[in-house]
């Protein structure tokens, strides 16, 4: 039998799982996942979200291996191309949004060039839930008229000549993945006069194991340090960093270390 | 009998109900409307998600008109701590999410200065939201490493000066509730040497009278105002408005009209 007999419609759903606690995922996202043959999912995951497909749904991780991105985006977009051939729908769940650093438009245009039609659905962003749910606002009237929300790994491995501009903007700045660089992200801060700034990391946000650390740009990489937080990991800089319930408590007990 | 006798325990939730789509709702956001003894609702709020609200529970409408905020926002916190008071659970169910110019952090702080908990549950933000259902990705490698949020609407009813810096980088900018402004925004980019960069202007978001227009920012202005477009509108300017599925197409149905 070929497709056509067996009534096989292929489609394809990227699907933004949000920052980590599986309730963050939308209602929409519930019904996508209620409908898939094929669920192909990250790292990050929390794989209680693949108890929404029905059970004889293929569960496929294929999450990726840090410095081995280049090879694995092409094997992703594959692999969701044939399942959604040859088995339907095929649910593309990612963590966060799909379009925030997720390299979902690759995966969406690979999908058109095969005529295969796709559907997005939004996803709560970490650089937007992880803050509010630490009760640090991106925007607050008087501190924040806007926020910048930047990859701290480029595709080349490089940092981003955006934040070297952010640096110096009034934006509360935001960085994905930058936790390795955080040391050349800080002194780009400090060469743009900052160091007084307040800043921000979040280890694994929204997640049981969620860590905090809030400083000063001048205190962070010695206090980051100090408590041992790895990635994934997010940066927050900016004056509503000092909103943090602990903000004031937090500074006073790193003083002495820095 | 007194506040201890009924047993009432007050705490407020801020609930981001995402763009529109009563789906883009998170399960988070379900489980807390179903506890609410209270619920105050924005304008824009899709009226469907009060039913997960019990059938006994206050259901307030707060909406605020434009040109009223500052008025307005001080009652909108008395009457949240109020209800909290006197019956319990109050939800503050909010557009996109409670902080990205939610004033969210404004209610948070008046519920803190009365102890009462607060509890923040994030929603999807219009500003990635509404250009990830239209298939517009914030980020993609080779034509963004990062995207800057602003509001069109400062709360001196200025154009926010991180415009003019965010028009000369290579963010991607979304601005929100800035279709008033927008002739005025455009001339901040054509003075940035930005005549050609794609743009776009969605309205109504993720809701059933969604309307799209794309051209660049010599001809947005025109397009908008053929089109009709009217607020709640967003605006979105990147290279990575190119990639939209009709930007070809309607940049050569549009070529005639400016």
């Amino acid at each position: 039998m070929n497709r056509t007999q067996l009534n096989i419609e292929p489609k394809i759903t990227l699907l933004g799982a949000g920052p980590g606690d599986p309730d963050l995922l939308t209602l929409k996202g519930v019904k996508a996942l209620q409908t898939a043959d094929v669920v192909l999912y990250d790292a990050l995951i929390n794989e209680g979200l693949l108890t929404y497909a029905p059970e004889n749904a293929i569960k496929v991780y294929v999450g990726k291996r840090s410095g081995e991105h280049a090879f694995e985006q092409g094997a992703i977009n594959k692999l969701m191309v044939d399942y959604a051939l040859n088995y339907g729908h095929v649910v593309r769940l990612k963590g966060g949004d799909p379009f925030v650093f997720g390299r979902g438009y690759e995966e969406l245009d690979h999908a058109n060039s095969y005529n295969i039609p796709v559907t997005v659905i939004p996803g709560i962003s970490s650089s937007i839930g992880v803050p509010g749910l630490q009760q640090i606002p991106v925007t607050h009237r008087g501190l924040s008229e806007s926020f910048w929300v930047i990859t701290g790994t480029t595709s080349g491995g490089e940092i981003s000549e955006d934040i070297y501009q952010a640096a110096s903007s009034k934006a509360t700045v935001v960085i994905l993945m930058g936790l390795k660089k955080l040391a050349q992200i800080v002194e780009i801060f400090k060469e743009a006069g900052k160091k007084e700034l307040p800043a921000a990391v979040v280890q694994n946000g929204s997640s049981a194991d969620e860590k905090l650390v809030v400083g000063k740009v001048a205190t962070i990489v010695s206090i980051v340090k100090k408590e041992k937080i790895e990635a994934p990991a997010l940066l927050i800089f900016g004056e509503v960093v000092s909103l943090h319930p602990s903000f004031k408590t937090l500074i006073n007990q790193y003083a002495s270390i820095v």
